[in-house]
């Protein structure tokens, strides 16, 4: 079997076992109503590429642990993401109509449950990495995963990220839109907005899989460039992909007048620096012993995607 | 000196307390971006009663327990408290404009700040409780309150109650009201809408104080009673206040045609309610032995307060 296919197998058996965790890891009546219930599975149950629970138990075996055990930390991470999705789909926000295929939470259960329903999958995250593993000797690593997830998914990082993408799109209160960012500025937002969570979705994996601390910085600072390296091909099939295929509204973010690699870059230039992150990547893992070579396979499937 | 004199230096002092590590526990640039930071700290230095960070470094003391060791799950708590109210004022759910006498955030701020401020400080909450107290002793303790309080804050406590109530004032497809709730429903509604926080906040300073099981639940079911308690004269006072003292806008609840205890049982019957639950709160809490008797003090404050 080639690598490929390998990769491909393990995607496949991974993200079965993700979507199986993450409907039982989902709050159900009678302990909740079922309004917000359903609200909250019919965003999470809408697929997706589960990239960050996928290298969140990645890391876990790369470090030589049982990915069994990062499984609440994955199903987290991905809690995260999709309330993320949810309130940015928002009319205040994006003002999206469509996501991972279907038209978005607030178009079929209104806005305020939309609100409620994300606000509900960001706290459920906590009570999950909290409550599982349920073993005593957990404790020291459960309180780890939950400081460095809320530290990546918080004002510091992808709230924060967010809030500097909105204040780019944003006029001031003389009418007058800000200058778009520069390649630094359009960075450093990304390492928040997108970069935060990936980081802290490995890292987390790392942490539950017991691996030392300096493998877990090699697997954090990997993380770093597979997060920066996964914003730029978004930008690229913003602009190259069909919405059918990415099961959201292709071409928005230049419509948006939002910045883009691709805008500032151009497309060849774009796909050059997502190869040039893969580089930094497959460095920082090179310095530590891992159990396998699997994260870096992961991160070249991130730049070889096609949605 | 007189027992409300005491209380009253007590409320002092602790508020005073509260304040200052609130606004400690905030991020603030460059950790992250001044604009979600500002929006974060607009809405939680408004100030308050501070009702559940009193509770829970209460609670902790009645345990024989340090209250500074309380402290960060006491900042959680209203950190949740805050970021409820913050989304709970969005234009999509109750639209409201004043808050703690001040205009809501999203009116000084926007809409999506508004969003991105309540996901900032729920966030938050959950990186102070694992952070703080730092000694490694705490693990367990931390992952008991983090899983305690996240229960509350969830789609089982304060934000399934938002559900229920924003299913209780919704029209159905074809435009028709649904019945109004009545008691039982009511009760069922504000037990997971203001009491599961309140609850959760008494205990998570129970657990942190180094309470026994059997005084936790004590302390537990008390809370109970006050947040019931605390709920009905909240009902009271949005007939009988005055917007000024309240800091927000009184009436709006019958103005909004929602139901309220004095709407159900009348002004009389619902003060006298409010009475039982301190009893049945007493109750509660002689089951067990208390370092002090400060927690029923506290619940008569809550049925005696006038704002």
């Amino acid at each position: 079997m080639n690598a490929a296919d390998d990769l491909q197998q393990y995607l496949t058996a991974r993200r079965t076992a993700i979507d199986v965790a993450l409907l039982a890891s989902l709050p159900a009546p009678p302990s909740c109503p079922s309004s917000v219930a359903d609200a909250m599975r019919y965003s999470v149950s809408a697929g997706g590429k589960r990239l960050r629970p996928i290298l969140c138990l990645a890391s876990a075996e790369a470090v030589g642990g049982d990915w069994r055990r990062a499984m609440p930390a994955a199903c987290a991470v991905e809690f995260i993401h999709t309330y993320s999705l949810i309130h940015d789909d928002l009319p205040a926000m994006d003002n999206d109509t469509l996501r991972r295929g279907r038209p978005t939470l607030h178009l079929v259960a209104g806005e305020a449950m939309a609100i409620l329903a994300g606000d509900g999958l960001l706290t459920e995250a906590f009570a999950l990495m909290a409550r599982e593993p349920s073993d005593s000797d957990a404790s020291a690593r459960k309180v780890r995963v939950i400081e460095i997830v809320a530290a990546g998914a918080g004002a510091a990082g992808m709230v924060g990220g967010q809030a500097i993408d909105l204040a780019s799109v944003t006029p001031n209160g003389a009418g007058v839109m800000p200058p778009p960012l520069d390649g630094d500025a359009l960075r450093a937002m990304h390492a928040r907005k997108t970069g935060a969570l990936i980081r802290a979705s490995a890292s987390a994996g790392a942490v539950m899989g017991g691996g030392s601390d300096a493998q877990i910085d090699a697997i954090d600072r990997a993380a770093a460039e597979f997060g920066l390296a996964f914003q730029i091909i978004d930008d690229v099939l913003d602009i190259e992909g069909a919405s059918a295929e990415l099961g959201k509204t292709a071409g928005k973010d230049a419509a948006a007048g939002k910045p883009t690699y691709p805008a500032l870059y151009g497309l060849d230039a774009s796909k050059r620096m997502a190869g040039e992150c893969l580089a930094r990547a497959a460095a920082a893992l090179s310095e530590v012993r891992l159990a396998d070579s699997r994260l870096l396979q992961i991160g070249r499937w991130i730049v070889e995607r096609s949605n």
